[in-house]
């Protein structure tokens, strides 16, 4: 089975590392990731410039490809460039850091996985919750688990999973939980700052989450000390509201547009 | 009223002035916008440099924030740290070119919309479906009556809207409609070439809609000649998909989390 590993942190990341040495015996493994750190890119594409790739080695053996693009840049050229024949699954990870709540939408490494979905390919992102640290080694073991889900049971279509998993010793995850995404606001500030010049710029900082007191989202299950799968898409449209939007539009908005037919 | 304009086109876009002209007599307006292209950077944000932000004058006047940063960066920045007080409403735009189907995750117009949505402000994405010549005066009307309709009618909360807008004469315009957002794939290649050093680059090309034969779209809806506005939400929790994941998932999931308690 070919499986597609890609990351936001880049070919060398330590959590894309992790996944390769946990599967490579095992399945048949192509590597396309960014040549360099891509975090927070969300769902960027590249258009305005051309996409560079090179290969990659290491300890003298082709290891993957490294693209000097976005992680959705690197799932759409493995599949319809670079590799002979899409994947079976793709894998995105392991990021280090959380990406649950509203992070999702900055997240390259979900991205990748979303990115799959558009190409009608299966797709896990898995991301541990630490920057510290981290240690990927049971994260890259319960990725296999999350293949073998996917394979045994699919995936709905235009479908992913978020996977999450908590940067606790092993004994201490409590289980696992299958989660919606948390939609909580975070508690942002930036801090302004002069440079040697005299010119004012911004750090972004401080990020909080405001407390949902939901009790099924991914933010909560890895506070619970649970790993988070939550089945993600990419159809954002909030269909709770169409039916308003048909009840109370007509008179807004035909107006206009009456009466300039009239004109 | 206070009304914060952004786009992904940069601050000097034609499109943002466009909706500056119409709206500028009526209402309390704020510009924070990319100070250069930001197209297809979807809803990336800006955490390993700073942000810069200049002031951006036209005719000797002040005009707005020009922000070395993405639209999610030129929301966040303007509602944190550079407006007195956060606006009432937020408009994206106008952009030249549609933004539905999954091209709405690529958006950064759509993106600067959905982030005005993630720190509780109302909000709306706007594009025009041509990128040839645009004539923007009909959109920038039409803003106004969007303006209107969120005045009147509210949002649900964490959603925003995405209006597109056909590029067709105004007497040509056959209505409103509420959408979803298409999730039809697109046909898309990448062009091989080779620059003078011998290097290989990739532009990503040829992207062809596949017909998804549904009739309530974005994209149908401007194929009609009429005004798509779909409301999107930022939770990509897939719910249908829930349920399966919870019936399936024990048997798969569990293993491995109760082999290694037990160890």
């Amino acid at each position: 089975m070919k499986v597609l590993l890609t990351n936001d942190d880049g070919i060398h990341g330590p959590g894309l590392m992790a996944l390769y040495k946990e599967l490579y015996q095992d399945f048949d493994l192509d590597v396309v990731a960014p040549d360099s750190e891509m975090s927070a890119v969300g769902h960027a594409i590249t258009l305005t410039s051309p996409l560079r790739v090179q290969a990659v080695h290491k300890n003298g053996t082709f290891f993957g490809y490294g693209v000097k693009g976005t992680p959705a840049d690197c799932v759409k050229i493995a599949v319809q460039e670079l590799l002979e024949r899409p994947p079976d699954i793709i894998l995105s990870g392991i990021n280090p850091g959380a990406n649950v709540g509203v992070n999702v939408l900055y997240s390259g490494t979900v991205s990748a996985a979303t990115e799959g979905a558009f190409l009608g390919i299966r797709a896990a992102a898995i991301s541990l919750d630490t920057r510290q640290d981290p240690d990927f080694r049971f994260a890259a073991q319960f990725s296999r688990e999350i293949i073998r889900y996917i394979m045994e049971n699919g995936l709905r279509e235009r479908t992913a999973l978020n996977v999450n998993i908590p940067a606790v010793p092993v004994g201490e995850i409590l289980g696992v939980s299958i989660t919606r995404q948390g939609v909580g606001r975070f508690e942002e500030r930036f801090e302004r700052r002069i440079d040697p010049r005299g010119n004012v710029y911004y750090w972004l900082s401080g990020e909080t989450p405001i407390e949902e007191g939901l009790s099924d989202t991914d933010a909560r299950a890895l506070k619970e000390n649970k790993i988070s799968i939550t089945p993600i898409s990419y159809d954002l449209t909030c269909r709770e509201e169409i039916g308003r939007l048909q009840r109370c539009s007509p008179p807004t908005f035909r107006h206009l547009v009456e009466k300039s037919e009239g004109q």
